[in-house]
């Protein structure tokens, strides 16, 4: 007996009748669908997806391969695993049905803040296909501003969608950038991204009421403004869909059932999976529910061999949470632990930033990425990867997956033999990049510096740019001292004697000139470092405070 | 001291001089032209890449950024490891240059097989950016057909790069296939993508004579036939350029400069990299040189640590010779072992192919991957990989080649975490259902038939088609069965009846369907088997053997 028929419920369903013909398998979904593509919905509502293409499967088609009794609208309202009973709420009634197994895949529900209004008609979640056709239709029916509480992954996929349909899109998110668990400095670049496709971005800030109109609805802000609005989607986040499973003394943990390595609950005969569960993070060890499709449908799998066949199954492997998002032209993508994750770990790590082109930039048509990975200070593991940029950022982001799986360090980034021709990619591949800046960091060939360091620099560093003059005129920071690099070894003096015995923190455009010119500085026997990710990353950092550090035009100062 | 300034050479340099401002380094090449862009000259043949952008650097850019001593026109024809000097001759007549640590770098020539007429003005490598323009020169004078010696990655490439510039194209490959080291079933889908761009292919067959005409030259063909050509690429494959080397005493094994884990050649002070070096791959253990841009540019790097830090520089890995290229809409890529590495080094593997698409099937572009990937039957590890496809291909082969890096099994395929969203993949990516179904094969859920099995399977077991009967009218083997598999379980005594005790030999579209259904016969007691990658991979693999084995608009025999 499977509860929820989405994601990994389905998944284990189709694997339990792979492994057994004689089993009885029964499917219980409380919605009208089975089996549809939820990761789906934004792209009906942006007119890329048709209705029908959503619904992947439907009970006949799935009785007709899979032998599976699929019962849509079938709403689990209560559990006695004691007797092995579920209550069972359908149109006609309450009924209880008896199980011999039971396989938990409930899913999670939106979650809803106290916010005043958000009961209005016009306030939609996007979980259901319902919920995508309601969004369609207001679309088709003319809505022209819409409101996106929340810019995660779901809500960035509704805005974009609404956007691409001529709608007047505000993105509301309390965190400080869109898609909060991206590095601040990668966020500012999809902000970006969404500004360019015409959607307000209005981050560190609340809802606080959704008042009704009759025309429209108006979405009041903790700033004081307000913001019209004809359609409001409601994506701030999920929680795990569990009141049922609590109630029936199913051990939850922050809502989320708790499973051992072998997706069991705490109850004899249940196994869970999929978003209500508990993982554990791979990198750092935290117990959290996650939401993702692919660990979800990849439990499904695992549990119903622990079902059917316990003696040879293998254990549920730990959460990398590696996620994707496409934001109009660009990707935005990500693996493992992020800075936040790492610091409330307590783990010492160090952090790379690199701008390589996707492929060899003399090839037409080269993009750039930008990339940021983490590596443990202690052994030089690579603890997480984030990427964002226009073409081959999920390669990149999947083979950094693959490599944390892998245990793999900076130095096996390095030997990584990846595919390159031309159209695809470098003889360093910016995966190898990554980790020949991460090994040269962890072995003390180079010395990085940051963009949470500007202020502390520009107040006691002699901060060196050394690109050309050109790209200083066009941005640079203050009471910065241009040196090209490529004049470095011929105007060192001159470098000392305005360093003064202070540091030297140089810059370039993306690190790889700084990283040239730091050398030549350390072997002269000055305190330097170098800017990680140039001042592509300075920017885009400056850029996520909300800071204007950079001036242009400035004459270069020789203090 | 530096001999060979593209790939691997000037990678050392670039490093050394990071790790050191003191060293004198000096960088010797016959060419013309240091830090080329080799890779891209097919695409300048093709107009895609125009010549100043394959200069990647000059002497004089080298000079200003690294303080490097590069001296093109230095063609080294001498070396004496006893008293540490290179003989060097240049325009101005022969000088000696004494070193302290000499890296060779010299890579391969191309092979010029013993066939008569290879000297005609016409008949061109594509090794140098002379070689490069001088095709570009034959493009624009009015060239109207080319003939390209050798399938392989290069001619390949330049074969695509003469028919988009409208020339009358003929490949001749000795081999069966275009780019022998893909296994024949994907070799025949490159066929196909060749002939699409309006390439003729001729494979199994070589070239004995060029005549040379005063118009043009025609090219003889052991089969008789001959061919007209304003050009000829002569791209047969390379051999390591170590003349040289090999008469100073430096240890070399079939022309191939030996090395050990540090780059160190047989004399002291002496080391080597790239294409001219023998290379251990990382699967077979085989020993041989592998001509790839990378894993030159990698050791470089490595190399130049060996050398000006070697207490903590650390050894050149094992070669996996990943690769890919571009032909017309196809990406073609592999890693790791073929069929024919694994065979020859005796490794019990299986083999098994899939056609996902390269992201959910119901967002829009979806592209079939044709995907192979070898396992070890002992342990599940995986050896070898290719792939051949429109999208995603690049991926999949990077993903592969990490978790052949890593010693990854089957079912570690199974648990990468990998991105997903529509546009990008799959909640079971690729490489998941690939893992899927090597460990389903591994442990006996699944049991594969081969398309090298089929004449067997005609003769003495009951071929089933799953398929649809407009599937099966379209193209089946003679005398199979039709059972829609969403018919099997109610006609499961008509299939036991006809296969009257023999074996039955399931087939579907791509797998997916066979592999249901033959979970189903299994159970119920039948001898099944379901064939590997369906009537797609069957296709090609007849294809690729000249087979005309399948029949349309037969009716369905019940033998």
């Amino acid at each position: 007996m499977i509860v929820g028929g989405v994601g990994g419920g389905m998944s284990a369903a189709a694997r339990a009748r792979r492994l057994s013909e004689d089993a009885e398998i029964v499917v219980l979904d409380r919605g009208e669908h089975v089996s549809f593509a939820g990761c789906g919905l934004p792209y009906h509502v942006g007119g890329e997806v048709p209705e029908d293409d959503l619904l992947v499967q439907t009970p006949a088609s799935l009785q007709a391969s899979l032998a599976l009794d699929v019962r849509p609208r079938h709403d689990v309202v209560g559990l006695d695993p004691a007797t092995r009973t579920l209550t069972v709420r359908t149109a006609s009634g309450e009924e209880r049905i008896a199980y011999d197994a039971l396989l938990l895949s409930p899913g999670a529900r939106a979650v809803r803040p106290p916010v005043p209004g958000l009961d209005s008609p016009r306030v939609r979640t996007l979980r259901t296909v319902a919920d995508a056709t309601a969004l369609r239709s207001a679309v088709d029916a003319g809505a022209r501003r819409a409101v996106v509480l929340g810019a995660g992954f779901i809500g960035l996929e509704a805005a974009e969608a609404l956007a691409s349909q001529g709608l007047d899109v505000t993105v509301v998110e309390t965190a400080g950038h869109p898609l909060p668990p991206l590095e601040p400095e990668l966020g500012a670049l999809v902000a970006d991204e969404l500004r360019r496709l015409g959607v307000t971005v209005r981050t560190g800030v609340a809802a606080t009421a959704v008042a009704h109109g009759a025309d429209h609805d108006v979405v009041a802000l903790a700033d004081g403004t307000r913001v019209d609005a004809d359609v409001v989607v409601l994506a701030v986040g999920v929680r795990p869909d569990t009141d049922v499973v609590a109630a029936a003394g199913i051990r939850v943990e922050r809502g989320a059932i708790v499973v051992d390595e072998r997706g069991r609950t705490s109850a004899e005969g249940i196994w869970a999976v999929g978003d209500a569960t508990v993982a554990t993070d791979a990198v750092t060890g935290e117990r959290r529910p996650v939401a993702l499709a692919g660990p979800a449908a990849r439990a499904g799998r695992l549990v119903a061999d622990q079902i059917l066949r316990p003696a040879t199954a293998r254990p549920l492997p730990t959460a990398l949470a590696t996620a994707v998002v496409r934001v109009g032209d660009l990707t935005a993508a990500t693996t493992g632990a992020n800075r936040a994750a790492l610091t409330r770990a307590g783990v010492d790590h160090r952090t790379v930033h690199l701008h390589p082109a996707h492929h060899v930039g003399w090839f037409p048509g080269a993009e750039q990425i930008h990339l940021v990975v983490h590596v443990a200070a202690a052994d030089g593991r690579v603890l997480g990867a984030q990427a964002v940029g226009r073409a081959g950022v999920d390669k990149r982001i999947d083979v950094l997956a693959t490599a944390i799986r892998a245990g793999f360090t900076a130095d096996d980034l390095v030997d990584l033999d990846l595919a390159y021709a031309p159209p695809f990619g470098a003889a360093k591949d910016p995966v190898n990049l990554a980790g020949m800046v991460a090994a040269n960091v962890l072995d003390g060939t180079l010395r990085l510096w940051y963009p949470e360091d500007v202020d502390d620099a520009l107040a006691t560093a002699l901060v060196l740019d050394v690109r050309s003059g050109a790209e200083f005129a066009a941005g640079h920071l203050p009471g910065s001292l241009l040196v090209p690099h490529t004049e470095l070894r011929d105007r060192l003096d001159e470098v000392v004697a305005a360093a003064a015995g202070r540091p030297v923190r140089v810059l370039c455009g993306s690190g790889v000139r700084s990283h040239i010119a730091h050398r030549v500085l350390e072997q002269a026997g000055l305190d330097s470092a170098s800017l990680s990710g140039g001042m592509l990353t300075l920017r885009a950092a400056l850029d996520a405070r909300g800071s204007d550090l950079i001036v242009t035009a400035e004459p270069a100062l020789a203090r």
